[in-house]
């Protein structure tokens, strides 16, 4: 299968687990599940939860061939479970964040790929529960789909709660926020909303995904590795197409960081050193795959993808 | 020892857990773990990590003796974990909640605990995700906290993610909120709301406690009707005290419920059918609690006093 058709079976699966895996949006209350609803079926790029199914693929068909041979010794019924509420776990979470961040009292946007906000479509405080309600439900579905694998569901939820948590996913929105009021936000303020607002969140999507196809630790800390680098180079894109892309083809509000005047790579840095930067972050992501096991091909192309993104 | 005395040793626990199991307020980012600390620290009755405290007493030196034994022979490092992280992580959920009800585009509320709510001793986007950051705290918490005995783990992260999950907790103020706008809710609107918004999660604190001191299912299903009737007893109360006593009593804005046309219980059934009742839940929440093991005493008289507190 070439990149193409691969990229399309892992989106079609994250589309399938997306409508199965969440509440129906006729659940009692039914306006707070239809706006949960309509926020996670706007699209966008599905690039975290791609990354989870991609990551325990590569672990799934090809190291630990041995240990389910071992464990099927052992337990007949054991198998590696699906990667697919995991996958969903973390859409559910990065969503969320979308949603209370474009609310009027953060970045106050109105335009969320291609359509309206939630708070637009619906109001504002349906929008803050259906973001409430998407981050509790991530947790709920670790918990419940891989119940059968305590030691597994314990972890997911840990990695999930420690990149979302305060120190990291809505740490950096934090500073992020405090950064956007003050005239000159430094490097290592930059660096810290990146690595922490994007990259943590890319770090745990491929860990999760690790995890659940049975990756030992050294091959978890090199998923961390890539994630990290990874991130931060999709972060350093946005900030450019951001300054350079217009709204239709974004499907977001473009040139909005340099209206807010944002804490931008582009703002602090300038356009050359952010491609540069850019470049250097991908080639790191690329060499940490290459150093895991199984067949990193849809992994390295996904990689590069993400760099020469227009959108 | 005498109710009170009690009652302060699990008080003094709680807020020992609230100051060691989350983030110093000097934690980078500091204003969000300011703000996070801000609100756990207001105080309020912890009626919900007091439960979890008293619950997990309950097994832990009643029943599960010849378990604890039994598991020695087995496993020498083998015994009953501390529920103070599932009492802290209630409590994180708790405040979450109260935190994102007072912001402007909820219930707008300035007084919460005597102090200035979140949003106004802060401003809206730190209240917001200060709010975001205790949700998922709780959750790290509970999978970090139990990582040792991972299927309890797993376990208490599925139970407190229900309770706070869009069919109870979230859909219970959704409804609230949707029930403000109608002139006419009606009684089935107002029970959706009382059952999701309030006893789910007092449910949830006994059930949490029950689990770590190793209840039995059947156990576990008693403590979740005990809960129920306690937590509908103590909503019905609370809409009472919010139509009868005054703010300074109260630490909280007194008499907006009427101002806001809310769905309370006296609106829809006036105050005597709603002492009634209240007196009607509070008995069927202490037959409940009778039917349990171990010393029941300090968990009737907190139920006995819940209904006739006056704040």
């Amino acid at each position: 299968m070439d990149f193409a058709a691969r990229l399309n079976a892992h989106l079609a699966r994250v589309e399938h687990g997306l409508a199965t895996l969440v509440p129906a949006a006729t659940t009692r209350p039914a306006r707070l599940h239809a706006a949960m609803r309509y926020s996670l079926e706007a699209g966008g790029k599905r690039l975290r939860p791609v990354l989870t199914l991609a990551a325990a693929e590569l672990f799934a068909s090809a190291a630990p061939r041995a240990a389910v041979r071992q464990s099927k010794i052992r337990n007949p019924q054991s198998k590696i479970p699906s990667p697919l509420p995991a996958a969903v776990a973390i859409e559910c979470v990065h969503t969320y964040s979308l949603i209370h961040d474009d609310l009027p009292c953060m970045d106050n946007d109105d335009l969320r790929r291609g359509r309206p906000t939630a708070h637009k479509a619906f109001d504002e405080a349906t929008a803050l529960l259906a973001g409430d309600a998407l981050l509790t439900h991530a947790f709920a579905l670790l918990a419940e789909s891989y119940a059968a694998t305590p030691a597994l569901a314990a972890a997911l939820v840990r990695e999930l709660a420690d990149a979302a948590g305060s120190r990291r996913l809505i740490g950096g929105q934090m500073e992020d926020l405090l950064a956007e009021k003050k005239a000159d936000a430094t490097a290592d303020e930059l660096e810290f909303i990146h690595l922490n607002k994007t990259a943590a969140m890319i770090e745990a999507a491929l860990v999760l995904g690790g995890r659940v196809g049975g990756a030992a630790e050294n091959h978890l800390t090199i998923l961390r590795r890539a994630g990290r680098h990874l991130g931060l180079a999709f972060q350093i894109v946005d900030d450019m197409l951001d300054a350079t892309a217009d709204t239709a083809t974004l499907g977001k509000t473009a040139g909005k960081d340099a209206k807010a005047d944002k804490t931008t790579y582009v703002k602090v840095h300038g356009l050359p050193t952010a491609r540069g930067r850019a470049e250097q972050e991908t080639s790191a992501a690329l060499a940490a795959l290459r150093q895991l096991p199984g067949d990193t091909t849809f992994l390295v192309a996904l990689t590069e993808q993400m760099l020469a993104r227009k959108k």
